[in-house]
């Protein structure tokens, strides 16, 4: 196995005005090449520093990629100490000087003539070309130690990675990749996923897992470097043990999930959203082609809302209240009825951090959805601040409505 | 100046399953306290690495402190380490101890057996309770050596820095705190502003100035380590030349300052959203009290919701289209009637990846004002993919809401 260290460059993120996504992004792609990474090093883009930390790393480690200080200006530094280091000099590369011409036609603007300064790279390194910007990623070797350049902007870092550094280092190096899969389950905790499931990994001893919660749920990522069959294999026993707290795989979210079902079954949704006011409809057109099955929502925020634009009774919210079993399913009626769709899904809860009382706390919230002739509601308690709420519900309409879409299939046939 | 370094500890980081969000927090705290964090090693949870990498980082800096490695389990390994680097035995705390029986006593809990371990430390640390979880800080002092260690959970770590650590490092070391202020912009590009601001700084020497680009605006963050007054003058004379262009301060958020200017001038707003789909609403209701301006507001993705709830009439869309200024007047004029407010706010636009024409590409968004008898609009053409171009129609839609409530002020009085 390979080993490798991330040397993460930038006042920025030493300082703390920003966050580093790169070493995650990284870190992620490595580990399923089969790369070991042992370390991850952050420093500032002062010379000496860069100097002495780039050795440190290439004496450790066979592998080195840096992430930062490519670009055209004086606090760009880290390709000279590269060069430097590996006592190369630096040259015009042609191709380089005019795929960044080429970048600045694309956007109308001429190229600074001091940009010429961009496209000098090292004698003898493999110059990656950046889809996205101007700065190159690099590759440069020397014995059977490699270094790797890469710009810091994420996008332009994640671009160069996938199209010049994977191809690269799958020639270069003989890899044993790991197969890696990420189960994702909502409305249930760790705790009752682990007392389910270990058991699969007690005889399933190749392959590995990692419980990962987040707002919304927990993701459940199995890994083998052995035999994809068993990996396949395992997933399969997961799912049927977790089955309907399993909405998704690897990065799909719940959005994407439900959105292929409505296209599927052929149906529309309407949502009328309270608590959680907007986030709702907002992940469900994150995404794209989603206005083939979405036709737009509500955010009855205030009462008079709730009673004019979802038809919800004012009796009903004077008698139970606007967070109530009773004034979701008005409202998923409601709004199903005035917007004419199939489906009419509502939220209404409290999240605080006032408005909570003993019968009705905050993180209180009701969920509702209307499928043709059938309602049907949920209620659930959860905690965290405003915005944590707001999210754990968004999610929980979203599950309540893949759910039901799933169960109600067949009974509407 | 003192130097510090950063020690993150934790298999999920290392392997890029999780983002570690604990050193950003750390750098920009330790920043303000005018200590120099020279560099931050992330490293996995196993023994040897972790006693190395401490090692290492002690003999190079005078404060080290580290994430992660804290817990009740076997994997959690960072104590055990420090006790021995610092040759001092672990000894049963017992106020640690009544916090941990404590914390279960509030959860309606008992206390497993097993977690008594937790409530061993290195003998003469100082620890530092942990006012969420059961893991808590610790700091040992040797010779003018201090390594403080703190659980890797971001919300406890947070807690223990800001109750535990920062109080502690006031009162041991002598330092230089920096004063420091970000002023917050939008709907001006990095270039522009530093064409424009940069002579501030020519003659304020003392203050020193960092331009963040963020997805819907700029941050310019400046400091000085010598007098807060020249900090005070210098965001003066800034915000002075980029008025309109300001929104906010520090951590504050449009949605914020929108709320303060609704809330003072006792106006109600509800929305009309197209292409942003809630993420307006949603965004003004992070605010704890949104209620109080924020009636609701209506998700008019389909044409047909469009003309049923806003009143965009038939011909509107047939002769200009959806995304056109005059469907955007419509909607907000609309909106603003059928939901009894002061204002009504709208966009329209095209989120890609398709939809787009020669005419109307991707990325171009109309948006509308109605406040009671004035109506205007602004067109606007972003870049990015979908969620990018969602993100900043909300924020522009936001910011027009903003410098119309402050420019028209006078003018309905």
């Amino acid at each position: 196995m390979t080993n490798c260290e991330l040397l993460i460059i930038g006042q920025e993120i030493i300082t703390g005005r920003i966050i580093d996504t790169n070493s995650a992004f990284l870190a992620k792609k490595l580990f399923t090449l089969g790369i070991a990474l042992t370390r991850i090093t952050t420093i500032s883009d002062e010379k000496e520093i860069i100097e002495t930390s780039l050795k440190e790393t290439l004496n450790r480690s066979d592998l080195v990629i840096t992430s930062g200080g490519l670009g055209p200006t004086p606090d760009d530094k880290t390709m000279a100490v590269a060069a430097k280091i590996f006592k190369a000099r630096l040259i015009l590369d042609d191709s380089l000087l005019a795929q960044i011409e080429k970048y600045y036609s694309r956007i109308n603007k001429k190229m600074p003539e001091a940009l010429t300064r961009q496209a000098l790279v090292p004698q003898g390194a493999i110059v990656l070309e950046n889809p996205i910007g101007i700065a190159p990623g690099l590759i440069l070797k020397q014995g059977n130690k490699v270094l790797i350049l890469l710009p810091g902007v994420p996008l332009e870092l994640e671009k160069i990675f996938v199209t010049g550094v994977i191809p690269y280092l799958e020639t270069s190096f003989s890899l044993n990749p790991i197969f890696t899969r990420t189960i994702r389950t909502t409305n249930i905790t760790e705790a009752e996923i682990f007392e389910k499931i270990s058991r699969c990994f007690a005889h399933n001893k190749a392959v590995a897992v990692a419980y990962l919660p987040q707002t919304c749920g927990v993701d459940i990522v199995i890994w083998t470097d052995k035999d994809k069959k068993l990996l396949t294999a395992c997933e399969k026993e997961v799912v049927l043990i977790l089955k309907p707290y399993v909405y998704g795989f690897d990065t799909t979210n719940i959005e994407e999930v439900v959105g292929q079902i409505l296209k599927k079954q052929d149906l529309t949704l309407a949502t009328a959203e309270s608590c959680t006011a907007g986030l709702v409809a907002d992940r469900i057109t994150n995404v794209p082609g989603s206005s083939e099955y979405f036709v737009g929502g509500v955010v009855a925020y205030s009462n008079n809302i709730k009673k004019l634009v979802c038809g919800v009774k004012h009796e009903t919210l004077k008698k139970f209240g606007a967070v109530s079993k009773e004034t979701v399913i008005e409202m998923a009626i409601g709004i199903r009825e005035n917007y004419k769709t199939d489906i009419g899904l509502s939220v209404s809860g409290i999240c605080g951090p006032s408005g909570g009382t003993k019968e009705k706390p905050v993180g209180l919230v009701y969920l509702g959805i209307a499928l043709r002739g059938a309602v049907k509601y949920e209620e659930r308690i959860f905690s965290g601040n405003r915005r944590l709420i707001k999210e754990q519900s968004a999610m929980a309409a979203l599950d309540l409505l893949r759910r039901t879409l799933l169960i109600d299939k067949n009974d509407r046939r």
